[in-house]
């Protein structure tokens, strides 16, 4: 059976491609007889086989030409899969501890072959709501953030190199505008595929519609979405995409990548972190009261931006007489005019986070996909409880962001509103 | 002769490669006996050909892989022949009446074959040096970049359309590199390249390259440069782009087009009025102050960005309903929220205009290639007296350009400052 044009793979054909792609079969020692193959996909998009053998494992990801969980009535190109595959390669070779290693993609196929992240992995967001610690977090992600984002801009490239780079990611249109749509557009006009907890958030919701000063500010953010092309972002970095035990974190998904605006990432994990520090209330019972998780929670917001600022301009320190072509070393490497561009550079970018994590907060408040941070609160009251202050505290971040300095001013408003 | 490789072409192989090329020889009857051959090109870049017969006549333009006026030694790709040929069809597409026709492009030999600007037409640039007053050019180029900029802007398209072409255009970055260097580096760094009115603007140089703050804002329009995919700019709306008669305006010259900020066009234009305004005293004589002519040129300044700002959002307007994906109607059609995301919209290109013109300016100054309105005055003292204040104003724009609310107050500063 040869697999020269594409066909969705299922249990039994898998196998046949498997035994066909000595990429994958060496990786389980050509062993077929103990093979396990489990279908993991959560749904959206995609197809996901765990396979494992005793000599191995791994895990194939095929994308599909429709969006899986709605079916072929919404196509979606299947092209995001080579967008990920490449987003994956250049973030893994950036950033090799926290993505899981490739080891095949097939484009005909839309299929790529990559490392299984073994138990106790589980999705970040599951972790939160379940009240687990991650010591770690905050370190790691700061780490793949500052790597990536730096590595793939102009403080370290040449506009050469960047310029390529951005217009084969111009491919990913569909997975943009897609983006587009649901966080920068859906949720602030009347349409079918919102939701919100209804009937509690249905005023919350007209009103984020009603909102001039949201709206005008929410165009500034999709423009710089859709027209600056920044850095390689990961385009969905919600608490979603990360894989975690309490020593490892893995970032996975970036089908959405795309060169875009540095704070579309940070904001997306900053933006989840708020959501879920809402939710704990709707989480706690008698035996927690959830205060000591809610306070790490404030905690890892804190560091993640703390680390990343540190980091970030610790990179671009170490690399400032290098080939980058946005400030160079002629210009400005009297050390206080260095630092002079660094602050203002990182102001911008600290106020693009605030206005990008607070347009995904909303999103998911009264936009088509809701978070299972949210979800999982069964009673629907208290659940509108727990989304109101979120909601909220996202329409003013987004409105004042510029008014913020420091991400402590930040943790103090999520404090407040409670 | 075939002409299945490239090579630069001279009169003879030129009516060899006319014979060749059906498009062109068509124009002139097939008829070489009366023909008349012409190099023009004023030398920095390509060669330049009019073509001259009694049945039709048209220009050729060759890019050539390297700088003209320097030599082999600096290199310079010939593909930007293919952008120039891209950019002059679909802004003659979206305003035909103020962009030469293109009857053939030939992307191997990198010719370009379009219409030849007859006389009286004359570069703008030598007009205004010459003092001549052009009562429709701020009619006409408030159109051209009103109808280019408008219609090739995500407020008119869709994203589709603009990852497309802007991925397109990524392929000009040698040109784009060229500008990065010319107009936001070398200004600002000592380099071989740059020239100024010596020994009396020595300090005058030394100090824009000692101004931290005038080089902290002079690192986020590069930025905007190099990552904002606003709209397809022409990237060179100098002066001498354009070719003017009484009753006829006509943009030449795109090489440097890509997906930039809108403001860098309107900002070179501008900028080069203002320059052209300084130098008038430097070209006054006893039968001529040229106070009157100073007086068209800032009335000119000011009904560009008016007539500008009324067309452009009168476009908005009429297709605000459309499939442009900026501001969809479903969210801003509300008319006060229309008009108020407008408003801010037309302010932040206001001030980039400012931005983008004042470093247009300062380059021209302090940077490699000087503009012929300053060179044409011979008296070196004289010259430095018109350069000053050009340079200073445009300093003070660059930095203070958000504090400017309409372009009366612009009009203002130049008047106070000279």
């Amino acid at each position: 059976m040869a697999f020269t044009e594409f066909r969705t793979l299922d249990e039994k054909s898998l196998v046949e491609y498997i035994k066909a792609t000595p990429a994958l079969s060496d990786k389980i020692g050509n062993n077929f007889d103990d093979l396990k193959i489990k279908e993991v996909g959560d749904g959206n998009l995609n197809f996901v086989y765990i396979v494992v053998s005793p000599a191995g494992s791994f895990v194939i990801k095929q994308a599909i030409p429709y969006v899986r969980c709605i079916g072929e009535s919404w196509p979606m190109t299947k092209e995001r899969a080579y967008f990920e595959a490449l987003a994956l390669r250049e973030h893994g070779r950036l950033c090799p501890e926290n993505v899981p290693e490739v080891y095949h993609f097939d484009r005909t196929m839309s299929v790529i072959g990559m490392r299984y992240l073994e138990p106790p992995h589980i999705i970040l967001r599951k972790g939160l709501i379940a009240g687990i610690e991650y010591p770690l977090l905050a370190e790691h992600i700061s780490d793949y953030m500052a790597k990536t984002l730096y590595h793939t801009s102009l403080l370290y490239r040449t506009t050469t190199e960047h310029k390529h780079d951005v217009a084969e990611f111009c491919g990913n249109v569909e997975l943009c505008r897609l983006t587009e749509q649901v966080v920068f557009s859906d949720p602030y006009k009347v349409s079918d595929f919102n939701r919100c907890t209804s009937p509690y958030l249905d005023h919350d919701a007209e009103a984020v519609r009603e909102d001039d000063i949201l709206k005008l500010e929410v165009a500034e953010l999709k423009s710089k979405f859709c027209e600056r092309a920044q850095a390689l972002v990961h385009g969905d970095l919600h608490t979603g995409s990360v894989m975690v035990t309490r020593e490892s974190t893995q970032v996975i998904d970036p089908e959405f990548a795309f060169y875009g605006p540095m704070g579309f990432d940070i904001g997306a994990f900053i933006g989840n972190l708020i959501l879920a520090f809402y939710a704990q209330d709707g989480h706690a019972d008698q035996g927690n009261d959830r205060k000591t998780y809610k306070e790490w929670i404030l905690r890892t917001i804190k560091e993640t931006w703390s680390l990343f600022y540190k980091k970030f301009t610790a990179l671009w320190d170490e690399h400032k007489d290098g080939s980058g072509e946005a400030y160079l070393p002629g210009i400005y490497n009297k050390p206080e005019l260095h630092q002079l561009v660094q602050r203002k550079f990182m102001q911008d970018l600290f106020h693009d986070t605030l206005g990008f994590g607070a347009a995904k907060m909303i999103r998911r408040i009264v936009g088509v996909a809701h978070v299972e941070d949210f979800e999982s609160i069964t009673d629907a009251s208290k659940r509108a409880q727990c989304e109101r202050p979120a909601l909220n505290l996202a329409k003013m971040l987004l409105k004042e962001r510029r008014n913020f300095q420091s991400i402590d001013e930040v943790v103090s408003a999520i404090q407040q509103l409670q």
